[in-house]
């Protein structure tokens, strides 16, 4: 017997969700079905110096040659090539005129995309191609409120399709601190999940808006025996409460399409019908999927 | 010439203010005059199991064995006994009749303090002394609303010396988080000033609410040239803003005294200016001082 290598399955584009520290390969054939998908945790913190050309070119040598679509940090001053923001107000359109294109013309960078607004400046890296591109190809109105919960969790407004401006939560973010180190990190150990205790830190959340003092309870409840000792969910319910409160009060009324990761867009459903709003879930991988398609116009 | 070593000055009580990460020894006179001070690293996290008892034979031969009082996290299930709360209301009298004697009777451990409300709890170890003791010896009114700054910040309501409620806001250890790792740590390496940067941020969260949208605001602002790249002196008042947004709806209206270091008492001195509110500050190493001395009814 000989080995023969498993050919590649025919892939008209890989679509690279690049963010800080992990990397999301895709496949995706002229139809618009993804016919590889990988993981990994080379984010592009953990990418060397010069380390982006050779991994990229691993990638179009394994899928032969196709064309490639990079989005998320990958495009910023800590990733490979820094690509500017475009601004609010941005559509499917402005982001396909605005694709950087690098290497020979074939690898496409996606631009992130900021809003200011009194001021007030932010920003987005990867999560425009989702929302966007979900609008782009129906997989979420053109006329919403979308959240997209995540490290940095962004609320976006959407018209006709066009992101008029957006706000983020550093939501992610400050579980993870919390949890790795400091006071409250020994009751957080556990797995979030959208029961009673959840709901109690959601509401709390919603009324209070106390969030520092509200997290302090949770050690100070546990010393009293006023509570268990695990507050996983809890404290999620806290945060996501806090997240959704300014959510919510950014972009107005009506309900919320969640687009992201099954798990966090579970809980921020679980959050948001606490706080009275319907809301409609998008699997995040399938819209990036999606919009990596669309923004090539790929022919089949 | 022959070395000979000094005599160490007449104390009639050695005073510990043993916390977390830091050890506080005062060596105070029969007339509450203060002989001797030392800080160190010894907090309650760095003593090995087994070490409280030579640390405190120690302190004990070094002064002749004067009698002494432990306040702190040496009294919490890390430190090395663990004493009950006293409930709120507690005064001074109450925290003296509730001493717990160790170590042959001359070691005396201070209780910390517990507020339920509504069941919810907070609870503290070691500002009991300060606030209550500040109280007793008239560094403070008997009645007052009392801000102690620090880790886990205190807000004390203070009637005719009796401390009916508090509420604790974990400022500064989130600050600490925040320096420590994550994506605003870069920016947060500087010194926080009371300069216009923190002006900024105190008013921003008094208005806003939105503590944790507003600190991402700061990364992006600092990507989009919207302010300059060092953020402390902004993210310190947007954390103290709404430390004091909470604390002044807990406390109600009123003057405020503040006790605490006098690097973050001036801060928040100047952050309740914002807010419209008059401060007085007392010293917080003299306020433990003079409880200290007084609590223990030491005659000169």
């Amino acid at each position: 017997m000989t080995d023969r290598p498993h050919p590649a399955p025919i892939a008209a584009l890989i679509a690279v969700d690049w963010g800080t520290t992990n990397r999301r390969v895709y496949g995706i054939a002229a139809d618009g079905g993804c016919v590889h998908r990988a993981c990994d945790g080379l984010g592009v913190l953990s990418v060397p110096t010069g380390g982006f050309e050779p991994e990229i070119a691993a990638l179009r040598a394994k899928w032969g040659g196709s064309p490639m679509l990079l989005a998320g940090m990958v495009g910023s001053d800590r990733g490979w090539r820094e690509v500017p923001y475009l601004a609010c107000p941005a559509d499917f359109d402005a982001l396909r005129r605005h694709l950087v294109r690098a290497d020979g013309g074939d690898v496409h960078i996606v631009p992130g995309v900021s809003f200011i607004e009194h001021g007030r400046g932010d920003v987005m890296r990867g999560e425009e191609l989702q929302i966007l591109g979900a609008a782009a190809t129906g997989l979420c109105p053109p006329d919403a409120i979308v959240c997209h919960p995540g490290t940095h969790a962004k609320w976006a407004r959407l018209r006709g399709g066009t992101m008029t401006g957006f706000r983020t939560v550093m939501t992610g973010e400050l579980f993870a601190l919390l949890r790795g180190q400091g006071i409250l990190a020994p009751q957080l150990q556990g797995e979030a999940e959208p029961d009673a205790d959840f709901a109690a830190g959601v509401a709390r959340a919603l009324r209070s808006g106390d969030l520092t003092a509200d997290l302090f309870s949770v050690r100070a409840g546990a010393l009293l025996g006023l509570r268990s000792r695990d507050a996983t969910s809890h404290v999620s319910g806290l945060l996501i409460g806090a997240d959704i409160r300014t959510g919510l009060d950014f972009a107005g009324a009506g309900d919320i399409v969640l687009i992201g990761e099954e798990r966090l867009t579970a809980l921020y459903a679980a959050a948001l019908a606490i706080a009275g709003r319907k809301t409609s879930i998008v699997d995040g991988e399938r819209a990036f999927i999606a919009g990596a398609h669309a923004l090539l116009e790929i022919q089949p």
